[in-house]
């Protein structure tokens, strides 16, 4: 019950089957690391021209390459600190298994909302199931 | 004084009208719903690739179908959980009015900031009116 | 050590020179006034078609023309209201240099999170530097 969904940018051209690793290695390592169950999968991935995509290629843990990805995970409870870094760690990890990327094309940042500022749907407040949705 | 601003994502492919529809029912909800002035209204639609909208289609109140839409709301100001409530609720009523999503295909995410962290314009923060723009 | 990262919307059909300036002016008063390295950049720019950029014309500090610019800033760590302020209006100062917007075109929304809520890159948690990449 924790309600990421990821909004994923990366620059325009790569291929289907390397843009669809990405998002699902990044969803492994949410499931794996991030306490995410694995249907809870909402992902959106931003193709972008280089003109739209400006990134410094050496600041802090680069360089990066054209493969790099920034990805905005938003999150619907918090974690801990060790909890974050191992789903860094994992990102990455999966991330270079399957498309293959370097450890320095993977930036990640994770914004944190609270559960009842969720609906997923029928207009129902955060993950309370079983109960009518009010508005179907 | 409320100052949301809503980022809508959905699939590409949907006539305008439906996109406008989508647009206008949401706007109808933050106004009667969520204490928002009715021409303080920014909305950003993004229509995307089926590779690039990734959502499971049954985790939580679905079964979505390819009407879904991804709404995230950044918002100026903390609502109670009531209000919030009150909103998923018109949203979900109102986008089943027009264009006739189902409730099952309404998702929103709400993402609170500060008021002064926000400037409409002319270099002013929040909403401090009948002020002098400082730069203009 | 402030990792922010730049989410700017704005209408379709901008010639290159103006989206880059859009960018350029908006980074500068970043580092200027918001405690930004100048390498510490990363920026997305969205041209979206008129249907899918709404913006009231005239709501609070208008009226907004097509060069209407939407600036989401993402932080990595919290600033105060001065250091917010100053940011505005320098960057409608900026942007009113080059590519020259009118500072009421200028429309600014700031997120805050945490600084280990960021990676970026290695799977690094935050801005700690020197110590091996965990995932390299």
């Amino acid at each position: 019950m924790t309600m990421p969904y990821a909004r994923i940018s990366l620059l325009k051209g790569k291929p289907a089957p390397h843009i669809r690793a990405v998002a699902d290695s990044l969803h492994r390592a949410l499931v794996d690391a991030f306490g995410v169950p694995l249907k809870d999968r909402f992902q959106i991935i931003q193709s972008l021209a280089p003109e739209e995509f400006i990134f410094d290629r050496d600041y802090l843990f680069g360089p990066r390459s054209d493969d790099f990805v920034l990805v905005h995970i938003t999150a619907g409870r918090p974690r801990d600190a060790a909890t974050r870094e191992a789903f860094y760690q994992r990102a990455v990890a999966y991330l270079g298994e399957a498309p293959g990327l370097r450890p320095e094309d993977v930036m990640i940042v994770i914004s944190t909302t609270q559960t009842d500022e969720w609906s997923f749907g029928c207009g129902v407040a955060g993950v309370l199931g079983g109960r009518p949705a009010p508005a179907s």
